[in-house]
């Protein structure tokens, strides 16, 4: 099967495909070089590229192609390009690289950047490429692989400008003047006591505004905006996007300054803290699209197999009203509305919970009003909506004591689906477990048992 | 109904809960001192707060809390306060406001913000306040306006810093020392031709580590990078994310730099447009938790309208075998398994489709293997669940026939579910139709439809 295929984006004016490097052309181009084991080729194409637009392309071939494209370029990868790899396309690439030539790449990356490179590798290559790596540049990786995973400590640098408040402006330029480490890309300073402890930042403007006699501690921001070197990244990025930050410090237990947080790495994250709500609600891992066949069809039929215990559940319901369905055909043939309409509503309620609790919007001061809210949505629509089928059901099966048992059923479930929409989230989010993972099955199989409960049940007391 | 509810991470240690201002405890003092009417207290609450927190808490507050904190605050609003506030909390706080206490707060503003606190609001309302506006500020708002809603216009602050190739770094500090109008923030200048076409740009630590005497030309960056006017945001976003910018100017038709997006702009341009896929798969609105009841039910009951004819469409399904349900009932328990196993397995592939196409992991070059490992996947899960699912059946019903229908029926669903999941997405996009937006729509009725049709036509075939 074959689909032409062009992102919607592609028609419009000023778009994106027209200002990117990386065209499906290009990469046409290169799988020809590839094949035909090109490599003046293969470098006159990737050699103009941003080493992002590069990782793109690494994600984009498949496996023989990456493959090929890797035993030419590993040799001299760019560490940018590894540090922008997703995880499973960097598991390929670093597998097929010589540990010497990722040990290479790492000493030059910042050090979150070689964390990030490290940390899902393979033990044993993992501790060849530690082991081949300078010793200052092996502390600190082993440091950074010591803390938590999704912590800030992972996402720290290093590599940062820190100062004591009494130098002057005037000593602060010349000191960026001739120091050769400084980080690549930095926004502020941070302003430290003799202990290291931070006490205060200044942004680069504020600095170049300064008249050089003025000192560091006259201009700086004296709350230092600093994060424990434990807090979970997505707390981390709630507090950039809450404040507009750039960068913030990071500080170890002891409050000492240990690094550096930049908004470019916070920007990663705040989009897969998104992007795994959507991705877990619906049951599959967020590195699905770039997951083997076989792995992906793994952690996909876990959920289906819970699905498949709570459809069976509901099935059971159904066994209980056998009798009533044989007397009465009409019932089967109505009741998957009564569960998929409930399904639905609930959803909606679960989904508006779920992402209110992650972005905190729902606490305690709003959280009855909240439950209210939603319960009350749900009484409008379950009417509108039960009314609606009631009548449509009494038309078609010319029976009105069925249209309203179907509208008696449908209200009772979509209020249920509210409530267990929002309800179900919380108490979730209280036992810790994480609202997006879990939620949607106890909701479907609410919805499921009681739609199907309220309406056969119902169905049995009136009609038969 | 009351429920106690604290989010989950303040059990932990150094959680944000513990370091963010605004505790449920503090909200409750707020509401206290409001019901006193106690405008002491409240300032004395409020006045240490950061603007963005300041906006949380009116978004917590209910309707009459809200209109009693803004006749108490309105009249010296932070102008920060109005741009962080969401939408519809936005507008509930700039209706209770005098129209001259709005247009006080946005000539405070950047020009981006001053524009998103303008955007949607009642017509009249908004040409009082430009009409109050002092003639420079209202240009520059009036232009913002005129740009597309979510195109990078709306974005763009006009205060930047832009300089001509030839001066040397002393004289740009210089400038920076004696210029009143600087932004309060940013990061890089940009450096510009005398037609006001920009040629490059120089990030602030360039500057501070370069030496007086160098000239701008020698160090800047020569690629400037710059978006035009009407390029859409998650486009703009797409850019920030790919390239880890902090600023990026903005031209427009004729290539004249017009102004600066500045990454914390986009950063929650990047949370928006992933939740907003959230939310369309849901059927919510992405503002849903912020709106009337009304409003909300409004806006949720045409998604569960559109389902009901879903949901009749299968069911007149089933009521073409209805001579078979009546003759075996076990049909009827069965029936709905098969409809929510595929409904399941299509959302699977789904997600990740809506997700590939949104973040462009999805392109023309991988399209057709993402489809045929699309359907791998639904063939070795197809087959898991119905092998499971037909013994169970068997065993349950003491009839094998059955149990074969029911195996043959889920392969079959869960295979077309897989193939649905990719490719209504992927049609939908071709078609410019947001694939977040009615996938799921479409791909539910296909899988309940199939389900019913497969499980009861071969029943009616195989068994009867």
């Amino acid at each position: 099967m074959t689909v032409e295929y062009k992102n919607s984006s592609g028609d419009n004016e000023n778009s994106l495909d027209d200002v990117l490097p990386v065209s499906p052309e290009l990469v046409a181009e290169l799988i020809n070089a590839l094949d035909n084991q090109d490599k003046e080729q293969i470098n006159f194409l990737l050699e103009p590229l941003h080493s992002a637009d590069v990782a793109d392309i690494f994600e984009q071939l498949d496996d023989n192609d990456r493959k090929i494209l890797t035993s030419f370029i590993g040799a001299e990868m760019e560490p940018e390009v590894l540090s922008e790899l997703d995880d499973s396309t960097l598991d390929d690439v670093v597998s097929e690289m010589d540990n010497k030539d990722v040990a290479r790449a790492i000493t030059q990356m910042e050090s979150d950047d070689a964390v990030h490179v490290l940390e899902d590798m393979d033990e044993n290559d993992q501790k060849e490429i530690i082991d081949a790596l300078p010793v200052e540049d092996r502390v600190v990786v082993e440091e950074g692989l010591s803390y938590p995973e999704d912590s800030a400590g992972r996402l720290l640098q290093r590599n940062l400008v820190s100062v004591p408040g009494q130098w002057a402006i005037g000593k602060v330029i010349d000191y960026f003047r001739t120091e050769e480490n400084l980080p690549d890309e930095f926004y502020e300073i941070f302003v430290v006591d003799p202990m290291h402890h931070p006490i205060g930042s200044v942004a680069l403007n504020q600095i170049i505004r300064s008249e050089r006699d003025m000192l560091i501690s006259e201009i700086m921001e004296a709350e230092p905006k600093v994060v424990p070197v434990d807090m979970d990244q997505e707390e981390v990025a709630y507090l950039f996007r809450q404040y507009d930050m750039a960068s913030m410090g990071v500080v170890d237990d002891s409050g000492r300054l240990i690094g550096m947080i930049t908004v470019d790495d916070v920007v990663d994250v705040i989009e897969e803290e998104a992007e795994e709500d959507l991705m877990r609600m619906a049951g599959v891992q967020e590195t699905d699209i770039t997951e083997s066949v076989f792995e992906a069809s793994k952690n996909r039929v876990i959920w289906l197999l819970i699905n498949l215990v709570t459809a069976i559940l509901a099935s059971m319901v159904i066994a209980l009203f056998d009798a009533s369905i044989e007397q009465m055909v009409a019932l089967a043939i109505l009741m998957p509305i009564v569960a998929s309409m409930g399904g639905n509503a609930g959803t909606q309620t679960m989904t508006v919970t779920v992402r209110a609790i992650a972005t905190r919007e729902l606490t305690s001061t709003n959280v009855n009003r909240v439950i209210f809210r939603e319960f009350s949505i749900a009484v409008v629509n379950g009417v509108v909506i039960a009314l609606i089928i009631g009548v449509l059901s009494w038309l078609w099966f010319n029976n009105i004591a069925l249209g309203g048992v179907m509208g008696v059923a449908m209200v009772v479930n979509i209020i249920m689906a509210g409530l267990a929409g929002i309800l179900i989230p919380l108490m979730l989010d209280k036992l810790e477990i994480d609202p997006a993972l879990a939620s949607s099955i106890f909701v479907t199989t609410i919805t499921d048992v009681i739609g199907f409960f309220a309406f056969l049940g119902l169905a049995a007391m009136v009609l038969l």
